[in-house]
């Protein structure tokens, strides 16, 4: 019988199974990990999910990653904080400093942290909703490896680089805009080259900086990794006339607000050696601008109006972000999680490898 | 002799003696508001300069905003402050709101202001480098007029809600990223229609939510408002395949950063009774997270890492934000600032109207 779902916790034990036995991490590094990638898949994001345990995988294999490095603070003042994650897993030097952060704020009404020497941390809107969760704004900010191209630019200098900022609107979901700031992630690259090889201009330009429309060779350019030249490009394009000088903006400042700030690796220097990405946390208490709650209902309106208005030609409904995950998450906690078959077919691998029995549904 | 350029300081005060004498402002705000706008001149953004008097003379008459107008604050705690407008000129506003903030900031480190019942600020650009000039990160946002629509919308019902952020590196220009959060602003659409009347697909949607490229019908619907539908539209575009759900959720990001947590109107409850529109300043002192001049050092090795890449096909220069801008002020400095044709014209009229002589060279 095909797989297709397996429940929610089901996954997340396999998957904290996995990241503890195969990769060695520590109990509870191994289910922060899986709560996270799990996370991703239950809100529909495979790109992020458990089929990044090869991702993973590979940077302790290379030494690139310390399964045992622990996050520890460097520095800190009442509303800010400077963490090296020791090259260990990203999860657990983001858990660690968005907790703290959280902590911090509800003492000092906001702190803001700069991470350094850290690890892949998954999907950036995890982190953005403890702070929500808690009731207060969050940000969650990464610089990744290699892949984007600064706008009139040909070299892979700059990450993906996510923006994420979660606003809590009085009831689930919260406001949770969760965006890389180039135009697709290379997932997206990947997806368009296995149906039928051609992307939208905007997405990519080659070795050239010129935009390049084959799928099939901006995968051979990034993947092969032979030269550092074409990548994937910011929001906005590779031209100003669409905005192209603003999504590289935004990249740029992520860069400058997780490495700039923190005396880190820049995404150019990082995954050379070690991992050694940086990120930049923040946690704000509501009540510093006054009543939280009313705060929270007047964020409601605004966002219920946007809903209610009237719908584009040929489209049924304004999203505000988060909800799509959101229903996506509670469709996947009460009917299974899905995993494609690709994911499926990770896992078996990986669980070979590690000589653990299959996943089943 | 045809007027081209004018000296800095001779245009500074001759647009504050038209703030005080034609509009009523106080000399003080008078000389905050020329400020601003011969600012935006100098820097060749002649959409938030001189010529925008109209604006302002036009709200005043139409009893939406108070010339007398003082700000205030509503409340503060070591962090934060909301400070009320009252109606009044949005410059005095956000002069005294930066101003407050960053003399807190130098206290606790950070401070978050979030500012309604304000007017039209200028370009945010001038406010958040107030704080980089002192040394700090400095962040400005602003609701403005319904402008934008959401994504798979209709209706303006979100501004072109601009987000700047100005990181100091050592020396000037500051990194200075000073966007709206939609593609173009209208000014873009009004030199479209001059220019032979279309524009390129991501910039306009019309009544229908449908794209529009026809840049005189845009025109009219921007223009005329005689109905709500049809606008601009965020950063990548009308749909999902080039991003636009991110450029709507920066939008709408900065929407609940001003309207949200001041409590205030946002952008489709603003411009009826009065301006009221709202804004938000923060100033983070970089010693927060290790040696200022350290983090300005490794800020600057990020910058030039990406200016000194090589260039894309067809390209010369790599721009780090804020040196266009940089350059082109000095330049004005020097020569004097270029004020085009239309310039001169309003000039003229608003001359006329408020019995002051005319602008000469």
């Amino acid at each position: 019988m095909e797989r297709t779902t397996v429940g929610y916790e089901k996954l997340r034990n396999y998957v904290a199974d996995m990241l503890e036995k195969g990769l060695g991490y520590s109990r509870e590094a191994a289910e922060t990990g899986a709560w996270v990638l799990v996370e991703a898949d239950a809100r529909g994001h495979a790109s992020h999910g458990a089929a990044r345990v090869e991702l993973y995988h590979n940077l302790i294999a290379k030494g690139k990653a310390d399964p045992h490095g622990q996050p520890e603070i460097v520095s800190e003042t009442p509303v800010s904080m400077v963490i090296s994650g020791n090259n260990g897993s990203g999860f657990a030097a983001a858990k660690m400093a968005m907790e703290r952060t959280i902590e911090k704020a509800r003492q000092s009404g906001t702190c803001m942290t700069a991470v350094r020497d850290s690890g892949h941390f998954g999907m950036a809107g995890v982190w953005a909703e403890m702070a929500a969760d808690a009731g207060m704004m969050g940000i969650a900010l990464t610089n990744t490896i290699r892949a984007a191209i600064p706008l009139f630019g040909r070299e892979r200098l700059l990450g993906t680089n996510p923006i994420c900022v979660a606003i809590p609107r009085g009831k689930k979901p919260h406001f949770m805009l969760d965006m890389a700031t180039t135009t697709v992630a290379m997932g997206k690259v990947e997806v368009a080259a296995r149906r039928g090889g051609t992307m939208p201009e905007g997405w990519f330009v080659d070795e050239n900086g010129k935009d390049l429309c084959d799928a099939g060779r901006a995968l051979e350019i990034a993947r092969l990794g032979a030269s550092p030249y074409g990548g994937i490009v910011f929001l906005g394009g590779s031209g100003e006339t669409l905005g192209g000088h603003k999504g590289y903006g935004l990249g740029l400042l992520v860069e400058l607000l997780t490495a700039g700030i923190s005396l880190g690796a820049p995404t150019f220097d990082a995954y050379s050696e070690r991992c050694g990405i940086c990120h930049y946390f923040q946690a704000t208490r509501l009540d510093l601008f006054g009543d939280s709650g009313a705060i929270q209902e007047h964020v409601e309106y605004i966002l219920e109006k946007l809903r209610s208005s009237p719908k584009a030609e040929g489209h049924e409904r304004i999203y505000i972000h988060g909800e799509k995950e959101y229903e996506r998450r509670m469709k996947s906690l009460e009917e299974g999680v899905y995993l494609d078959p690709a994911t499926w077919k990770k896992l078996d691998e990986y669980a070979a490898l590690f000589g653990m029995p299959r996943l089943e549904p």
